[in-house]
């Protein structure tokens, strides 16, 4: 006899929990065994699905990955005057951000201790330069101040940006939707809070 | 016979190593016996100096918020129109959180679970409470954009502020310094990035 749910997952769901058990107890504190424990599944079922808990991390960070490069695909983040691109990348990174909250919160508190781990860091970076290049660009066609250090300015916009994942929470009906909070972190990033003179 | 080091520290330098410990394996992580091997000394030995764990949490946390809280003491930040006092202020923040890196870091990691952790998370909510009220006087004066979300904006700020606690690493001779980066996040937040019109 036994407590276990049947295994009704699939890849897919069983992503969801697992995404969940790894920001409540950091991946490297996560084992088969807390994972089978919130499925509610036996180990070897979640075998069944995937290789192991690194094949469920390559798939969570993925997806939150494959969400932030996207953007750099779409129409607005490659017509246009630089300043508009990165404006536009910024808003998008914010909405994808709260799109996949779960996921992009994993992502931004992945370690480097596995080799997944270290790919996905270098994603990140790679993304962070992306948009840096598009800062260099924007201030290079005069758009943005001359004095502005870009590295240090890509550094606290993302700052600003990921910090989302430590307090934003979605409030069904009520409260600050994504849109609100795109909006005001390019007001605040490009044209900054003081009234215009 | 034993390989423990002579205990020469103080309840000062101890907390220097405690810090570090709760910074690198989480303070839950952290057990008296990690304690003990990163500080080459018996448990005993710590015991003289302070009544635990929890003891080191609340004077490392406690460093770190008498830091901050002294920022709204100094002249700068009580003198003068709201919008040069919560400028003034968001500088002094940066500056004390790159001088006192480690405790700020562990205060930022302080998840809730013992009273000391729940204290310290009242106390930085209370920090942010007298920052947000300031930006709130500097909307009122007409300095900040009357349309600005002033809790939004605080959230904002800090997560631009309180990142530096992930990338910034001083480099003794090269690389920017507090002042530098303080200016930029000042000249961000409030100025925004976009050349003047």
């Amino acid at each position: 006899m036994t407590t276990a749910r049947r295994d009704t997952y699939t890849p897919e769901t069983l992503l969801t929990v697992a995404v969940e058990v790894f920001n409540e107890r950091g991946y490297d504190g996560t084992s088969m065994e807390h994972l089978s424990k919130a499925a509610g599944i036996s180990k070897s079922s979640i075998y069944h699905h995937v290789a192991g808990k690194e094949e469920l991390l390559r798939r969570a960070v993925s997806r939150a990955l494959d969400g932030l490069f996207g953007i750099l695909d779409e129409a607005g983040a490659v017509r246009g005057r630089a300043i508009e691109r990165v404006e536009y990348v910024t808003r998008r990174t914010v909405e994808v951000l709260v799109a996949e909250l779960p996921y992009v919160t994993l992502l931004l508190r992945v370690r480097g201790n596995t080799r997944t781990e270290r790919w996905a860091l270098e994603r990140r970076r790679e993304f962070d330069h992306r948009v840096a290049d598009l800062l260099g660009a924007a201030q290079a066609e005069g758009d943005l101040r001359a004095d502005a250090d870009i590295r240090l300015a890509t550094r606290l916009l993302f700052g600003m940006v990921n910090s989302l994942v430590e307090w934003y929470r979605p409030h069904p009906g009520s409260g600050q939707d994504a849109e609100q909070v795109a909006e005001a972190v390019v007001a605040l990033a490009f044209d900054g809070l003081r009234t215009a003179p």
